[in-house]
């Protein structure tokens, strides 16, 4: 494989710019794992999931331990499907939506290996990816898991009103993907792999005033644009150096917006950009407004949908950016704003 | 500096048996702060402190702001100490207890750097420096800022009952910190620095199945047990190669529990242990019952109090335990048991 001109595959990795780090040495995506709910498994990308739950309890009895069943049913397919045995993965990056991230906690316990916790709303499943692969580029791990997940009746209860409450949707709404996805990583030299990761761009918090938790997309569009910007930049790159530019959960209406701020700094998009909330429902057939948000959105359609294309060269490098909303019910409740974040991921085909 | 023998400076960092890293490079600590309230101000660490607020509202008009408000001014003052400018920072790794961890989010999004979020309840200041670690030994970054905090009365309406409700402690129940600490990481070529960190041992989710949350330290204590006795056989040493070995937030109920669990596996650490906890709070003076707790416990204990005795050279190296209860509101009331988890650092005076 090519390298960066810039590194080599023995030195560390290299900063780039004001914000972006180089990988001197791609760090593999070896295999992935998606378990969905029964709406996610109708939609537009149904039979591209590895697992489609008939119910969205998942042989639970409360929404929360649904949840952990996802990613507890997630990271072991995900295992499995590398031959390794659990003990042979080094860490554990994951985390949720839920408050203190128990959806992680309760369903990746019984795995027995270090969990590194993260938080980053519905973006972390790129933080989760980014921190793994950090970590193995250093030298500190050789395997380690990221695994993310949302459930639509466990989010809706955390931020927003009970599903007994049948509140009426506004058309900004997204819908809360159910949803887990987990990625196993490794070293470049592993033979099997679905896409090499090569670049990040940590993203900071933008907060642009909006206060509408119902308008996430709107919340998240401007953190996805800053991020883009530095990227592009920290890189010198133009948006036609990759196949495909990919958003977390900005959906319809937050798609809008990202491409006429991306505009206003002379950047043009258009061609490059879908977003993962809008590939995995069908608005009109689904009723699901703007399209799909969670944690487990752009996981899962990172290794149904994305990773498909990568592993079959479809695509040859794409910009993978989840995108998150900072909010609590109380922060809410207490009338603060709702700021975004954003991570971007290098994501290329395996050689 | 002498290196481990197994290293070079020039190297990727090592794996150390089951779930431990050496550092090939140790990363510096360069410099830290701490942030408390009143109570804190008036125990046995006290005159430790960089800052002691007069009432626990540092300026706000809510208990979760005043924790923001914490994280922020232990943010610049750790920044201003260094003589860096905020723009020099790479990355930011944070996180608190608060639901969706808006008081790192709301704390530090002016600080307008790129932000890693965290989770790992009280263990979140090993976690944070461990991930900020790493990624300067990884290349990807030469300066990090690490910030977590907690704060009483955010925690309490957060966990357990608000404060106007007035309920009784039990003699389990530690106190919940009102502090939040920051650190900044360099790598090792810095001239200033106040101690090094040379070892990591993430630790893994142990749940003994307890479930009361007045009584955290009970559950904390078996996984201090188990990243202790791992991080021991990893690097193949015995406790008194270290000065200290100081735990989070176990208290007086979780450092017997600890001391006992040890002594199963034949291993005593009575001459070396010690607990942020404890050293924080005068319990008889300061009715704190068990100690004190928190993710602030841990930080501000070790900015003010470990962190002196390292960069003075009244100790040559401890070993630094964070320890956190993996509970929520909804995962408590809904009759879950409270697992623990604890991350171990190997922290070593400057040269």
């Amino acid at each position: 494989m090519k390298l960066n001109e810039n590194t080599s595959s023995h030195g560390k990795n290299k900063m780039m710019g004001n914000r972006s780090i180089s990988l001197s040495e791609p760090v593999a995506i070896i295999t992935s794992s998606s378990v969905v709910g029964k709406k996610e498994g109708q939609g537009p990308l149904g039979s591209l999931f590895d697992q489609v739950g008939s119910d969205d309890m998942f042989g639970a009895k409360t929404w929360e331990e649904a949840e952990s069943a996802l990613q507890s049913t997630a990271a072991s397919l995900c295992i499995e499907k590398s031959g390794l045995r659990t003990e042979e993965i080094r860490y554990i990056f994951a985390g949720d939506l839920l408050g203190q991230c128990i959806a992680s906690s309760f369903g990746l316990a019984d795995l027995k290996r270090p969990l590194f916790g993260v938080y980053g709303a519905c973006s972390t499943s790129a933080l989760s990816i980014s921190l793994g692969a950090l970590t193995i580029s250093s030298g500190a791990a050789d395997k380690v898991l990221c695994v993310t997940s949302s459930h639509f009746a466990s989010a809706e209860k955390e931020f927003r009103f009970p599903l007994e409450y049948g509140n009426q949707r506004p058309k900004s709404a997204t819908w809360t993907v159910t949803g887990s996805g987990a990625f196993l990583l490794g070293e470049n030299n592993t033979e099997k792999k679905r896409a090499l990761i090569t670049g990040i761009t940590p993203g900071q918090i933008v907060d642009y005033g909006i206060k509408d938790s119902m308008n996430m997309g709107a919340c998240m569009a401007p953190a996805a644009c800053d991020v883009i910007y530095h990227h592009l930049k920290d890189f010198t790159r133009k948006p036609s150096y990759y196949d495909k530019i990919v958003t977390g959960d900005l959906g319809y209406v937050g798609k809008e917006i990202l491409l006429q701020l991306l505009k206003e700094k002379g950047i043009n998009i258009e061609k490059q950009h879908t977003d993962c909330g809008i590939e995995i429902y069908d608005p009109l057939l689904q009723d699901t407004n703007s399209g799909g948000s969670g944690c487990g959105c752009a996981a899962t359609v990172l290794s149904s949908y994305l990773l498909k294309n990568l592993e079959e060269h479809q695509w040859k490098r794409i910009l993978f950016i989840p995108t998150g909303a900072l909010l609590s019910k109380v922060s809410f409740n207490e009338g603060n704003t709702v700021p975004g974040i954003a991570h971007a991921l290098v994501l290329e085909s395996p050689s």
